[in-house]
């Protein structure tokens, strides 16, 4: 709760901003001690009690990577939100009647609809007697007796095999092969894993290692998915920013990525690229040619790359399509295919599924030594499988109804369906954030965010940093406090000093994001005149 | 898959030991690439086109203490089995028709039947328009309905809470407290997992820090569940082995605890103490006597508790009666209740229900400095939440159909009907093992293996060292290769120096465990007959 909430990424920390980090600790730190005061007087009174025989495990003696750690999305902005939707349960008065939380891209948590199709599937393999149930429609039987076939004991109770379930495995690499124009996907190289966060984590964990300027540094965007910043710092990796050109529609220019390698070399052992395509949080989609440069820069360098392609599904924009990394880098020619070594997430909580809550998803690994994919598949064995109502909906995600079954034309109906409105919501949202003086937003070419800019009257940041806080986590949170709209500061995914951000999902339904935009437009006029 | 062969967890590895260590490396390398020679001849003509530029990602580059993890029981002799089945499938001609995979406890797997409640709610979860058929009980319903109210957006496809579901937190807390006769749970000290296997990571990882002699030593019985060796290699921390009184029926022995404590502290700082009630692999009950010893003990030495009681439930021997470490924390009184750090553990994957597919689980964390668990929800919050089927699961554990609704007795019947089987599997196998000369077998006084002593000829010995294996691997791979039968060698769980043993679930159905053993009795003699 005290190292969440300090947020800066980037290495380059003025003294300035250590002050305001310290201060924010303090700060947070009596807020804490006064807000749990009365809950956790059992557990003080034991501290207090027993002052000569401290705790085994406190903020001292724990281990210093996981306090490290930050992640924005779920941090303290987030916890008061939870407090502010408890005290108008309790009957409070607010300005406001419900908490809109646009802080994380959870379709379902907005009011979308799961398909219908994969909820089928999903109840015939919880409860098989429904196979019997004529209400279901044959293909979704079909999928069902599939997945419980490849299942011990016909049941989605068993363990699975620790890489997934191979004829899931199968059915990504095919899915992949379709995706890809028909560029081959081995079923040996696909490892279906809980969620694309787990499988991101397992490869990091893999690529780390060294000490001192021998560390492995790992270059990742600025702004960036929080996940990666976090799972560096328990790492205890080096963390290598490159900044995203916000003036160019935040795309990646491989000069900048140059700029970054060259300066790290001086202090670690760059090993590892990360790339977002489509963008989280700044909603970019990769150009073919951007593609191509990230790759000959990364075969150049001698760096795995990783390619979190969890929004392949979310692109919105004209004239913006997905290209897989896979398929450029087969496409650039053997040269590149043969030697460059590679790993592509994929997840099921994202497109226009919106599945968070089931946990699914796959990377699929390419070059990579097969002795190392040996200690791969030995590592994630540990934890013995992914969840496999997960893996049975990725099944259903790369093997969806066909134009000949009977679920084909709803299932259509609801994806298409989706992803329209994702599309106007992205537009809708661009046009009136940049109708706003003090807002500038790029264009949301996909993914499920905007990462709008917002310049922050000087009044404003010296009244931030008085209560020891981040200037945009002083506007959130006055935001929140406002207006019941709960946003994550622009801070906590890093952001070029000076400039102010913060992200917003376009997940909310069409009526109820026209009423946030509005909300956030009028408090940005008036925050703006407060402070003049 | 190289280094998973290495199952020598015991710090005293003799030169000899080592000399095997290699040898198997050796051999298993040879054959890996033989076997893998065909298929993975384009990643191999890389590795060799460009001798020059080597892979960013090797064995020789990959983060050592990856390397050092080691889990047997997914292993090489479960991958043997794996490729046996396809033979097999492939019509080749073995002395049996089906490998049978007594290597892990997966209820399912092995023909147990889902509880139909669990399933139906599950159903009606994953497809809520079933909650407007009348073919589900209304107890079914009314619980699908308690879990999606406290679902955003109503679906089990939004995330929840990074420490899980509210309302489940809740009830699990009341779970606790009626098994613990009315000691207070609170919800605030509950956090769900992704299986047990997630929580004890995560503690193991809070815990970890340090260098050389200062590093955190974690005590871990010797045999245990190689999930904690594998945690600890991964954590690069300190693995203090005590041993489990195998005269005595796998007891625990404060003794011990003292001398492996001793002797470590001249290398490391132990901080931890895991227990694992009742035990695996070696299946034993602790007494409430053992257990306060070892609460006075961890208070002396200062250190952290880690209760894995998974096998709560799983309790058969007359006179034998699971006592949980919390319980009987309380009843020592205030001097113990407030003071000693604990985290207990439980899964969805156990018990009468065997859900291991799901990856459900909690823990119950106590007496942790407020500041900590802070860290602890912002940690897990990394990785957003755990899968919320299985949080569904556990809802249905912790509240199942009561006396006064209609699924009561069936779930009863199915209930007892499973712990019943158990009870009459637990006293066959060991009835049968100790009926073998060269077999001897405690008591199965819980969870669901058998860990029984197997004497081993010197020439089988020597034959074993010649081939490069661990005499009870090669035990073990023989059985397999001549009788289909899948079991975990002793080693890859620890072992006193010169003893032997093998792991076996008994979760076979009676028929079938019967064939199971006999074969196991038969084979037993012809190999001590082939070499003696």
């Amino acid at each position: 709760e005290i190292e969440t909430s300090l947020f800066f990424l980037s290495p380059r920390i003025t003294l300035d901003l250590l002050i305001i980090k310290t201060s924010v600790a303090l700060t947070i730190l009596i807020k804490y001690l006064r807000d749990n005061g009365t809950k956790m007087s059992q557990d003080q009174q034991a501290v207090n009690g027993v002052s000569c025989v401290s705790k085994v495990l406190t903020l001292d003696t724990m281990n210093p990577n996981v306090r490290r750690v930050e992640y924005a999305v779920r941090g303290p902005i987030v916890q008061r939100a939870v407090q502010i939707e408890r005290e108008l349960r309790e009957g409070v008065k607010k300005p406001f009647t419900e908490v809109i939380k646009a802080n994380i891209g959870d379709a379902h948590a907005m009011g979308q609809k799961p398909i219908t199709f994969f909820r089928q599937v999903l109840a015939l393999c919880s409860y098989p007697d429904l196979l019997e149930d004529n209400k279901f429609p044959e293909d979704a039987k079909k999928r069902a007796r599939r997945i419980l076939d490849a299942c011990g004991g016909h049941s989605i109770g068993a363990y699975s095999a620790s890489q997934g379930i191979e004829c899931i495995r199968q059915d990504v690499a095919r899915y992949i092969e379709r995706r890809d124009g028909g560029i081959p996907s081995s079923p040996d190289n696909i490892y279906l894993s809980t969620g694309a966060s787990d499988a991101i984590v397992t490869i990091l964990k893999l690529l780390v290692c060294g000490e001192g300027r021998d560390r492995t540094g790992v270059m990742i965007s600025i702004p960036q998915y929080p996940l990666y910043s976090a799972a560096l710092a328990d790492l205890a990796a080096v963390q290598i920013s490159y900044y995203l050109d916000e003036e160019n529609c935040w795309s990646l220019n491989v000069e900048e990525l140059r700029r970054a390698l060259k300066e790290a070399k001086q202090y670690c052992k760059p090993r590892v690229l990360c790339i977002i395509n489509p963008g989280n949080p700044t909603g970019q989609v990769q150009s073919r040619q951007c593609i191509e440069d990230v790759i000959r820069f990364a075969k150049e360098e001698h760096l795995f790359l990783m390619a979190d392609e969890v929004y392949q599904d979310n692109v919105y924009a004209d004239g913006c399509k997905f290209h897989s990394f896979k398929k450029v880098l087969f496409e650039m020619g053997p040269e590149f295919s043969s030697t460059v070594e590679m790993a592509s997430f994929h997840s099921t909580s994202k497109c226009y599924m919106g599945e968070c809550g089931f946990r699914g998803g796959y990377m699929e690994v390419i070059n990579m030594d097969p002795q190392v994919k040996a200690q791969l598949t030995k590592l994630v064995s540990v934890r013995l499988c992914p969840p496999v109502p997960g893996q049975a909906l990725l099944e259903l995600v790369v093997n969806p109804p066909q134009p000949d079954e009977p679920s084909y034309s709803t299932f259509m109906k609801e994806r298409t369906a989706v992803l329209a409105a994702l599309g106007e919501k992205a537009r809708l949202t661009e046009e009136t954030f940049n109708s706003v003086p003090g807002i500038t937003c790029n264009p949301v070419q996909g993914a499920m965010y905007t990462f709008p800019c917002i310049s922050l009257p000087q009044k404003a940041i010296d009244k931030a940093k008085e209560e020891g806080l981040i200037p945009d986590m002083f506007y959130c949170m006055k935001l929140l406090e406002e207006e019941g709209i709960c946003l994550v500061p622009g801070s906590g995914f890093g952001q070029k000093e000076g400039t102010f951000h913060f992200r917003m999902t376009i997940l909310p339904p069409t009526e109820k994001l026209k009423v946030v935009l509005q909300k956030i437009r009028d408090f940005h006029l008036r925050f703006t005149q407060e402070f003049s």
